[in-house]
C-alpha cells in the first residue's frame, strides 16, 4: 500500500470546539496510523450538531487544498444511532463524514464519484465507544485513505444518489428579483448569504440592489476599501458568495440579521 | 543521538490561551530544535493555573498517542518559585511538566517508570525568563528528548514516589451507593464526572439509578441517540466515565452544575 | 530551485478568527505550493483591522524561530485598495505582510535588510479574489519563498525606510519619571506596557516604583512566586517589557485598565 504522497495532508472539521481533550485523540489516532500526515485545522468551531455548517464549511474548503488530501468531517448528532458512516471520492479528494447530510453539498456540485459504505472494523479501533465514532471509526478510516487504502475496501459500495441530502435553502427566482437568505455571520461581522454568482438568474450586470433588514444597498462594491469607513456595502465574497458588509464595521452589528433572514436582491431588465 | 523517530511528536497542553504569543514562540523553541517534529496541541484553554485540569486532561489524552511521543504540558503558576520541573517517562511515553501534580494521576495510573529532575541548563535556551520556564527550561528539554535524548540525562533520577500528588477527589463508595462529583462542563454542556467504569463499587449491571442537582436518572443508556430529544440521560463517555447528558441539549444549562457538585449513584444489590 | 530547508517553517498571524474557512484555505494554499512546510499559528486572534497589534505580535514573535522561516501577517484592511503588498528578509528571517505598517517594528529595530514590492502575478493563484489577498497572493508568495524562491523575484525593490509607519506610542522619559502606556493585556490579565529594558532611561537598579490607574507598586519583582497571592506587582516580562500582574490573580480585574492608559515609572538619582 502506497501513501497517497509523501506528506499526507488531513483536513478536519468539527464541533469539538478546542478546551477539551476531544481533537487533540482524534489527532492521536490520525498519527498513529498515518505519522507522516499534515493535519489541518479547518474549524473545530461549528455550532453544535449542526451538519448543515458542517457541509457548507467543508463545501467552501477543500478546494483550496491540492489533492490527493483526505477531509474528515465529524458533526455527528446521531452517533452510536442507526446512521451510517460515509467515505467518498471525486475529483482527487477523499471524504469522511457520518451520513446526516455534510456531503450532499459535494453530491450536487457534482464532485463525488464513488461512496462506499464504512463498515469493515478490521480498519476501527480495537475498542469502539459508543459516543465518540469521530476518534474510534472515522479518524482510522481516514488516516487509512491517507496511507493509500483503496476507498472500496472500507466497505460496500453505494449509489451517491442514496446518501442522506440536506434541505438546504435554495434562493428563489421570482420575476425581478431574487429571494435568498443569510447562511452565517463572520469572524467580522461580515453577512454571508445563500446568493453566489451561480445562482439562477443572478447576474452583476442586471444587479439592481439590495434590501436587507430595512436596509437599501444600491450598488454592488468591489473591495471593502471602496467604501468610505462605517459605510453599507455589497460585494461578491472570496468564495464567490454575496456579502453584506460594513467598511471597517460590523454589518451584523448594524443590521441585527441572523442566519435565516432574508436577503433580496434586485435585478434590472437585461 | 537517534531521533525518538523520523518524525517525532510532541503534544502541547497549556493554560495560555491562543490570543497571545506565548504558545507560538514556544513550538518555534521546539522546532528549533527538533525541525522534524509533529506539534499537536491538545489544548491551550486548560483554566489558568489549574493543574489538576491539566493532570486530568493529559491523563485521558496521551494514550490516544502511538510511542514514542512527547507530552508537554505547561500550567505553571509557580513559574520561577521553588518548584521543580520533571521529566519522566513509562510506556514509551516521555513527560515534561513543572512538579505540581500534573504527572500525579500518571503514577497513580502505574505508567510511570523513571523521573528525573529537569536542572542541568545545558539544554536550557541560553537567556531563561524567570517567568516563562515552559518556553525557555521545558520547551527545550522537551524537544530534547524528541531527539532522542535519554531522560537521565537532564538532571538527578528521583523516586517516582516523591512527586507532589494533587489531592484529586476519589469517589466514596458507602452502602449501596457512590458518592462522586462533577469534574468538568465539556464544550456540548455533557457533565463529566470523577466515576468511571473502574471505579470500586461501579457495576454498571447493578445500576441503579443516579441522582444529580435534584433530578434522578433512572436508566444508564449506551448513546445520545437512544434518548427522545432533550431528555437527560447516563451514559459512559468515551474515555470511561459516567457522563450526565441530555440528547441534543446541554445537560450543564438544564441542570446548572458546577465542577465540585455531587453525584450520586445508587448500586442494586447483585 | 531548493527549498529554504528540508521542513520549511511558515508562521501565521492574522485576525481571521478559528471559527471561518478563512485560515483552512490560506492553509491549503501554503501546503499546494509547499508541501513540506511546517505551518506553525502563532495566533489568529489579533483584534480585527488591528495592524498595530500584528505588528508588535510578530515583533515579540519571530525572534523565537530559528532561520529561515517565513513569517505571514494578514491583517489587511486595505485588502483590494490601493495599498501594497511587501516581502522583506533580514537575519535569516522572510516577512509577507501588507504595506500598513506591520513591518515597521522589525525596520525600527535594524533587522530588515530588503524589501520588495509583492507585485509579480505569475506568482499569484490563477483567480485573486479583490477580497482576499492574505489567500491568493500572500500565501501563495509565502510559500514560494519557503520554497527557496528568491525575494528579488517577486518584484521592485524598495528602500526600506520607503514602507508605511506604524505611529507606535513610544514612552517619554521627563526628569526622573518615565511616561508609557498600556499596550495589552494579556490571557492571565496581566497588563502588559510599552516600556521595556532597552527604553531610554530605565534601568531596573534606579527603579523607584509605578504608578498605575491610582495604584503605586514600589518594588520590582523578579517572578510572580515571590509575591503572596492576591499582591499587585510589577517585573519584567519574559520578552523584556515591563508587566504589571497579581499573583495569581488578574492585573486587569483589579485595576480596570485599558490599552492606552498611562503608566509611570519614577526613576531614583543614580
Amino acid at each position: 500500500m502506497e501513501q497517497l504522497s509523501s506528506t499526507p495532508v488531513i483536513t478536519l472539521i468539527t464541533d469539538f470546539g478546542l478546551s477539551d481533550p476531544y481533537v487533540g485523540q482524534l489527532k492521536g489516532v490520525l498519527l498513529g496510523i498515518c505519522r507522516q500526515a499534515r493535519i489541518i485545522d479547518i474549524s473545530h468551531e461549528i455550532p453544535v450538531w449542526d451538519a448543515a455548517a458542517a457541509a457548507a464549511m467543508l463545501h467552501t474548503s477543500y478546494g483550496f487544498f491540492t489533492p490527493p488530501a483526505v477531509h474528515l468531517t465529524v458533526v455527528d448528532p446521531g452517533v452510536g444511532g442507526g446512521r451510517a458512516i460515509l467515505a467518498a471520492t471525486g475529483g482527487g479528494h477523499f471524504f469522511v463524514a457520518p451520513d446526516n447530510g455534510i456531503l450532499s453539498p459535494l453530491l450536487d456540485g457534482g464532485l463525488i464519484d464513488r461512496v462506499c459504505l464504512v463498515e469493515r472494523d478490521e480498519f476501527f479501533r480495537a475498542k469502539v465507544s459508543p459516543t465518540f465514532h469521530g476518534r474510534d471509526i472515522m479518524a482510522p478510516v481516514a488516516a487509512q485513505l491517507a496511507q493509500g487504502r483503496e476507498l472500496e475496501s472500507l466497505g460496500r459500495k453505494i449509489p451517491a444518489g442514496d446518501i442522506v441530502q440536506l434541505p438546504l435553502p435554495q434562493p428563489v427566482l421570482a420575476g425581478d428579483s431574487l429571494q435568498g437568505q443569510v447562511l452565517r455571520i463572520d469572524h467580522f461581522g461580515n453577512i454571508c448569504t445563500n446568493i453566489n454568482e451561480k445562482t439562477e438568474g443572478f447576474d452583476s450586470f442586471r444587479f439592481g440592489g439590495i434590501e436587507i433588514a430595512g436596509h437599501r444597498i444600491a450598488h454592488l462594491s468591489r473591495t471593502y476599501a471602496e467604501a468610505r469607513i462605517g459605510a453599507l456595502l455589497a460585494l461578491i465574497d472570496s468564495m464567490g458568495y454575496l456579502e453584506i458588509a460594513v467598511s471597517r464595521g460590523s454589518a451584523a452589528d448594524l443590521l441585527k440579521v441572523l442566519p435565516g433572514d432574508p436577503v433580496t436582491v434586485q435585478l434590472r431588465r437585461s
